[in-house]
């Protein structure tokens, strides 16, 4: 169901009955660019730590415009075994409430754009009929302003001493106009007839004028208001009114700004709803659209990566991230692409199998065989199914299998709350509930050299030892992925001697970076003035505490005792089903990660995820650094 | 016309002709914003000094998006004592030209966009149909790429041996797939009846890999080259070749990128015929239009005003602003509002004759009956028109009179290449072609104050001055004027022991400034790397000198032995018309240019600008500082 400024009000009872009803929702969003940085490559450098990514992501890729939200509620219908889906596709547009109120500005990548384009994107449904959106922060703004020049008109028509005519000067060449409109004025004061006059359009200096004059000549009597004609022209409506019927109609131009302000805060109270309603929310590679809808509906994004994570947890309690869960074990080693389109033709394959899918009645569906990827509603639609097979194929791992896997079911615990980390060789996710992974990286070198060097040199360099894989820091030094750890001393002992490059283990360049804090090139600040979410920040390092602490068992149950090197494995948290049916689940996972684990090793093996690397940075032409996230 | 990426290549003839048989032509641009400082009020403090304009605009309106062009050319019929129009509306967007060419970011102000959204723009024509564009800078980037490009490609032909299979390492997970690619080349290479044959489409890092281990299989006899399916998917067509046909089709596509390099240059190559034709170009309030077009079609804009200067000298040798023009002797008597539509309507009013205009056969025209106002064609075109207009109004103060005043006529020489200045009180223009007027100020003080303070603070401290102007330099500092310069002393005097705040005179301002240079946060590079304008630095500084010693010449000829503060002067500077016609007219202008003079006095009195500035400004809110220059 397409939803715009022209229906969004009417719709809203659907939309939030949608939520209400739904076992879980699925999202998407469209943007109009993903990195406005330097070159496309910085904001992908293999190695990226998690808070590294995230400084990058916020710096780079925030300044775009989320303009078109997906939303697909799924509902469970137990009589007929099918799930019934309600698809919404909104066009956004942060179109200035008021006259007076705070410009948004946004930036578009053309190659973005282009891309959309091609898909038959109807931008003008975008900037026509977008509907409006305000963060927590700029709504409370506007309520301030608001009540602020209701406070003063309020003093101002309690002083009633009307102004004198002499502090106001009307220029020599707006005389003429000024006497005439105060004849006017005069003559429909002394027509019994008339009760209500308009000016003519005139420019805003004018209408200033015309009021200075008009209040101190007519104090009683008379009230002035500006409108809007149908060519969007200002004008003046003049109307006899009592002194009552001004107050009156002064509190009625109260109540309808309050209105306005309402109708701008548009899209945030869906966002709010989902928020509230504390659903599991579904989404493909998620992470940007999540940072997208922090950032347009919620607060502006903190510099610090663990505050991301809080306010995060505040507006989305429950997220999974259909990318990671394809990505990772018992699915990567049966799904070869994850892209929203690939993973969607592949779920349809044996060993899975499509869930059957309802629609309400009068309500628009969509139909997969014509596939309308990238319209967001479209692409949420598919992420929910895609949801709804894989869960459903891990209740095929139970005795006996589990027809429906619910969004509540233990069975999908170790995925939610984990988002998929883009091009990050080892480290799978970022956890919006604890720590990140924390990867060894025993076997990776950082070197440092001539600006002129191409990754050609790199790879003659270390051409004793193999394979080696490299991801660039910036125009002088790169990280070079060994093979194996054993070969880091042999490297280092080697170019010892060099002059025009120097190499450093992985964790002397993390000590040296300490020193010199590069990773990130955003200041610190340590004020909390503007930051509401510093609030809630005690309540959440208790939370923090904890999470942490699960994980750490979780560590301890996979027998690591340190925060793992692995890319990936996912960890059984029970809850809301049965102990008896946890304990099946458990072992089940359990048994299928111990595997996955002892498979892996224990660090220094290229992974899957190189690979996929690999695969989505190289193209038949070796200066293709163009990365474009999947999701567009 | 309207002109898009379909019909461009078609229509440039017809465009070509337009340029070239014109007497003049006028321009008009839209913008996706204005403005990304961090107020609104920062663009325009009515006090700035041209560069510090220059540089306000440079650093918060290039990052938008010229995306609708509208040239429209005038032609003089002598039989039909007519002009001949031919209105072009061309729809601009920097595509990617190629898959790895540099991404171009633009940034969108909401207000902007929501204006152009309620005027009916159609931003699918743009953003599907817009026609790309190179500056010279970019083409010559790409020019270099793809000239590397093809080196490299003859030296690996002809060094020709073939690559090792065993240095590409093909990944477990495409093994199987690569074999099966390899066994169907393999049966097509046997198949004597087939001569091409299509692979199915795959990812860029398959095609890597095939692309690899086809060219160490058969290095000779087959030819594999990567194209587009009209589903936008990438797929290998494998043809059966000689190697004199191999080399042929690498040379066919290094001609095909040459061809699409060409198409890329795109609407450039229109902004270069007018740069190449020398003709008068008229724009209305053009500062911004030129700067844009400059910036997109030519290079980078140089930090440094006469650089600028300069280089739009050379891009657009005649410039005539309307804008100026209407705003100044003998035009501002009779013309109150100067915006486009304002003026147009204006113009076709007694004592101005409109032009009579025809379109040429088979050639959509503009009906002024119903305005287009803000589609960029309609808007050149009634630009013309106002040009035109005022043009033979001039005419009128000869004798005889003139009917016809051409664009090659002395008569407007006063206002070509002079650009109106939005919104600065006392410098009207900047002077394209030599100093700009520098204004007295000896009625200006400079009061720097505590943050808290307002507007209405400042007219409380100077209550006993009588009106002052205030004009805002930032949230602690404003330029205070008052009415008569003899009140300067007075002022500085009363508040010599004043601890909240400080007085300075204009003039100490001004050294403050040269001390710490807050006028312009730009840092100033000497370098003259990717300069390229700073090549024709030596003649242009030889350029300079002559104008300014013309401008020297008219200012003694006004009276006036130091460059003048008033406001306006038309300065006649004669050429290309008899000394006889030339001389009437000097009279003429220089009469009416001296009874102007003499009107408005030696400064200190407020002039014409100052009113239209708080005109515009201002509203019946006084919270109103949104500005929108008036081509939007």
């Amino acid at each position: 169901m397409e939803i715009t400024r022209k229906n969004f009000k009417d719709s809203l009872d659907i939309i939030y009955q949608a939520i209400d009803e739904a076992e879980f929702l699925a999202i998407d969003g469209e943007f109009t660019g993903i990195s406005d940085g330097p070159t496309m490559g910085n904001l992908s450098n293999g190695l990226d730590m998690p808070a590294a990514r995230y400084a990058k992501l916020r710096r780079h890729s925030m300044n775009f415009l989320l303009f078109q939200f997906g939303i697909c509620s799924f509902r469970y219908n137990p009589n007929t075994l099918q799930y019934v889906t309600k698809a919404f596709n909104f066009y956004l547009f942060p179109r200035p409430p008021f006259r007076n109120s705070p410009d948004t500005t946004f930036v578009c990548q053309s190659s973005s754009i282009d891309f959309l384009a091609n898909q038959g994107f109807d931008f003008n449904k975008v900037f026509r009929e977008g509907i409006p959106y305000l963060s927590r922060d700029a709504e409370q703004e506007l309520r301030d302003l608001l009540e602020e020049r209701q406070r003063q008109a309020n003093e101002a028509a309690s002083s009633a001493a009307p102004v004198s005519p002499s502090t106001h000067v009307i220029p020599d060449e707006h005389k003429d106009y000024i006497a005439g409109i105060v004849q006017r004025v005069q003559e429909f004061l002394e027509d019994l007839a008339c009760e209500t006059m308009d000016l003519e359009p005139c420019t805003g200096y004018q209408r200033k004028l015309i009021y200075q004059v008009m209040n101190s000549r007519y104090p009683t009597g008379l009230h002035f208001e500006t409108q809007l004609n149908n060519k969007k022209e200002r004008y003046i409506v003049v109307t006899k009114a009592s002194e009552e019927e001004k107050r009156r109609k002064e509190a009625d131009k109260f109540v309808k700004e309050q209105d306005d302000l309402e109708d701008a805060v548009g899209f945030s109270k869906i966002v709010r709803a989902i928020s509230a309603s504390g659903k599991l929310v579904v989404g493909h590679n998620m992470l940007l659209d999540i940072m997208h809808s922090v950032h347009q509906f919620g607060s502006a994004l903190p510099e610090d990566l663990n505050e991301f994570k809080e306010l995060t947890n505040c507006m989305f309690p429950r997220l999974l991230d259909t990318k990671l869960m394809s990505s990772n074990h018992p699915f990567k080693e049966i799904i070869q692409f994850t892209q929203l389109g690939d993973l969607h033709r592949r779920l349809m394959e044996s060993p899975f199998k499509v869930p059957t899918i309802e629609s309400p009645e009068n309500f628009p569906a969509y139909n997969t065989a014509t596939e309308q990827l990238h319209e967001a509603g479209y692409d949420a639609y598919i992420t929910g199914l895609s949801f709804i097979t894989m869960a459903n194929y891990l209740g095929t791992f139970m005795h006996p299998a589990k027809q429906h896997v619910t969004a509540q079911s233990a069975l999908i615990e170790p995925f939610v709350n984990k988002l998929f980390l883009m091009r990050i060789i080892d480290i799978p996710y970022l956890n919006l509930t604890g720590p990140d992974p924390k990867p060894k990286r025993d076997n990776v070198l950082q070197v440092t050299f001539p600006k002129e060097w191409k990754t050609s040199d790199l790879h003659q360099l270390f051409s004793a030892f193999g394979g080696i894989q490299v991801s660039w820091i910036d125009s002088t030094s790169a990280f070079v992925v060994l093979s194996k750890k054993e070969q880091v001393p042999i490297a280092k002992n080697m170019c010892q001697d060099a002059e025009t490059y120097q190499i450093r283990t992985y964790s002397e360049y993390c000590r040296w970076c300490a020193c010199i804090p590069i990773l990130s090139k955003n200041k610190v600040t340590t004020s909390t003035e503007n930051k509401p979410w510093i609030k809630k920040r005690k309540h959440s390092v208790l939370e923090c505490k904890i999470n942490q602490s699960v994980a750490h068992q979780c560590m301890n149950w996979n027998g690591d005792a340190e925060p793992s090197t692995s890319p990936s494995q996912p960890k059984p948290l029970p809850i809301s089903e049965s102990d008896e049916e946890a304990s099946k689940k458990a072992k089940v996972v359990a048994d299928s990660v111990k595997k996955d684990w002892n498979k892996i090793g224990t660090g220094g093996q290229s992974s899957r995820k190189w690979e996929t690397l690999k695969e989505e940075m190289c193209s038949e032409q070796s200066s293709d650094l163009f990365e474009v996230p999947e999701n567009w």
